[in-house]
């Protein structure tokens, strides 16, 4: 027998299955109300725009380059579209400062192997989007805790990052409504965070796949908004900003976008040029077609319907859930975060909720770069009809209320 | 100004601009032949087969599951009309042994991040394919001269290795109509090198991109199809064989594939779901309706048109090159190798041509790993009409005479 660890890369050990993955095979039981999984109803994609798009290359005489080779930039009228968006979001650029990649996870997974030597550290919330550590993982690094709003000091970053080997790269951070905990770090948080980037050197990795469904509450400029306000030109910021279509549009295409500085930019094509050529070409144009046509009003229409089911689950617990449970309250996305009593684990409630309650969510570990938040767990109402989320969570409240009942 | 080279990862400084991809732009310069690009010729596109496809997908239930999220192993229904092929290939496997990827190129890239640490070693072909060197330089491997017909060591590649700072991990070849010679390994030279990796303990990726094109002469059996005849069954081989849609069905979907030992494929996927979740739904179940319903007619339909353009273009080298040149005969792929005279530099060549001849090739110091190969070059058969072909290696050869006879 071949043993593979003995030629497989030192990063191949951080490898790991992911719980959000294993999990998504639960939305397959008809008898499981899963909040697990954090992806969009397929209800409400834009499958005609996009049949019609797809038709449309086919009948035009695009369709050579649709099925060729392209550019590892990415499809040039996508980006044009997307520039005029950002502009509206206060982020002025041009075309050498926007980037296609398939699905901003891929956006994260380049952002980790263009900064990441192995044992230098990056700075995450605690809790941050499990996706991000897995990405970061293969490259190795230490994570410390990032605290937007806290008081931890650039030299206390720096000696810890030395301690750990390395350097400090970057601040990796999803500002609005994040996975897992919906939350949304404000104005001064934000500042404050291009302060420390500043003082430090390093870079920040702005996640904004959530940033366009706002149900409530006034918008927080995008950091990278700030930054460019502060700085005259994108090209002098620091902030990497990493948008996606999987969240508004459809994610089975597989498209997303870095918008930074032209230096970076430029060194993530050539990654991109070694790494997978291109993302589709095809896809780019069905994107860029669906996109123009009506990206405002089919964001409209997924708000209208999160908004109602982020009420429903909000109101559902706060009639079921026992005292000692709280919860975050999001303006936007698709997440909410449940803090259990101390002393409950996420894991074995989980466990118990599949066999007894048939409801399925996150256990908050994975989310964690230190392993602790063991006591609480993240529930999606993306993709669940409202008299599901109510079911679901009168259900697993019952649970919790027995299990806290009965310590 | 910020200074981006201070916090990049030390493996960024291996990220250079690809000379095949600049050259790409000369394609678009009417006035000039281009041999250097290895695409597809787009008129061969099975464009209407594709419009079909999609167009059922969104007439169908999947429609839903197409523009959705899916599992990172990849589209069952795609994984499992790879098996009829690959047995047919002598290739018998299963579901667990073949893995979707954004194109092969996507493919060398998570090969080269599973195996190799900083300072190990790849054994790669003196030339070799550019893309798996630019692939496997982000994981700062030190490259040494893989012979399949060759007589070095295992002893001398492992002194190597270890004077180098690390461990062979694994020997990277395309073993029919390679990319750039278009030469293929004979059965005793396959042989030779599963005894090699046999002895050595390392992997061998097998690069099968082009191993459908074959127009004359006989096939020789996969790598991995005689490894599998040596040891019995495909979870006791070490040859990971890595398959393309891109030269037979379109590059543009990026879809690959990867077939190997159920380990190897346990720990890509892990990989992929960190990397970027999963390729394209959408685009994977388009491939698997139009291979199903035609993959041998459309392979068919290409090798009858590129077997002629590669007649063409031997018969026009015969012709037109001066004494001193030699060039490949390729059974199959899209290739042919040009060596010329000792002394003579195919980059200063190529500029003169672009100025004089109006003719595009690449030069071949590229394709080593050692720099070496100065007096070569590849062009490509396939995407030119075969008045181009005469038309260009008339040009192309006239140059060259000029420039020996200028000595």
């Amino acid at each position: 027998m071949l043993n593979w660890d003995n030629i497989f890369a030192t990063r191949s050990s951080r490898m790991r299955a992911s719980e959000i993955r294993e999990l998504l095979k639960l939305l397959d039981r008809p008898d499981i109300i899963s909040f697990a999984g954090g992806i969009p109803d397929p209800a409400l994609f834009p499958d005609k725009e996009f049949k019609q798009a797809y038709a449309d290359i086919f009948d035009s005489a695009a369709v050579n380059s649709a099925l060729q080779y392209s550019v590892s930039e990415g499809y040039k009228p996508l980006r044009e579209w997307l520039i005029t968006q950002l502009a509206a979001l206060g982020i002025p650029c041009e075309l050498d400062n926007v980037f296609i990649v398939s699905g901003s996870q891929q956006g994260l997974d380049y952002l980790g192997k263009l900064f990441l030597s192995p044992n230098d550290t990056a700075l995450v919330t605690w809790p941050t989007y499990l996706g991000a550590l897995q990405a970061f993982n293969a490259y190795e690094p230490s994570y410390d805790q990032l605290t937007p709003n806290g008081n931890r000091t650039p030299d206390s970053y720096r000696a810890q990052a030395a301690a750990a080997g390395g350097k400090v790269k970057f601040a990796y951070l999803s500002a609005d409504f994040s996975n897992p905990t919906g939350e949304t770090v404000d104005l001064a948080g934000r500042e404050k965070l291009i302060d420390l980037a500043n003082e430090m050197d390093i870079a920040i990795i702005e996640d904004a796949a959530y940033q366009s469904l706002r149900y409530d509450g006034d918008p927080v400029p995008p950091i990278l908004a700030l930054e460019i306000a502060q700085k005259g030109h994108i090209d002098d910021t620091r902030t990497i900003y990493c948008g996606s279509f999987s969240k508004t549009l459809a994610p089975g295409l597989r498209v997303g976008f870095i918008v930074a500085n032209a230096p970076v930019i430029r060194k993530l094509v050539l990654m991109k040029q070694a790494a997978d050529l291109h993302s589709s070409t095809i896809n780019q144009m069905a994107i860029a077609e669906v996109a123009r046509k009506g990206f405002d009003a089919q964001v409209a229409k997924i708000k209208a319907a999160y908004s109602k089911r982020r009420d429903c689950m909000l109101a559902a617990l706060e009639k079921h859930m026992p005292e000692g449970t709280s919860w975050t309250k999001p303006e936007g996305g698709m997440f909410i975060w449940v803090t259990l009593p101390k002393g409950m684990d996420g894991a074995k409630l989980l466990a118990k909720s599949i066999e007894s309650a048939k409801v399925a969510f996150v256990p908050g570990r994975a989310f964690f770069a230190d392993g602790s938040g063991e006591n609480t767990f993240r529930i999606s109402f993306s993709s669940s009809n409202e008299a599901r989320i109510e079911d679901g969570i009168a259900r697993l409240g019952a649970l919790i209320t027995g299990e806290i009942g009965g310590k």
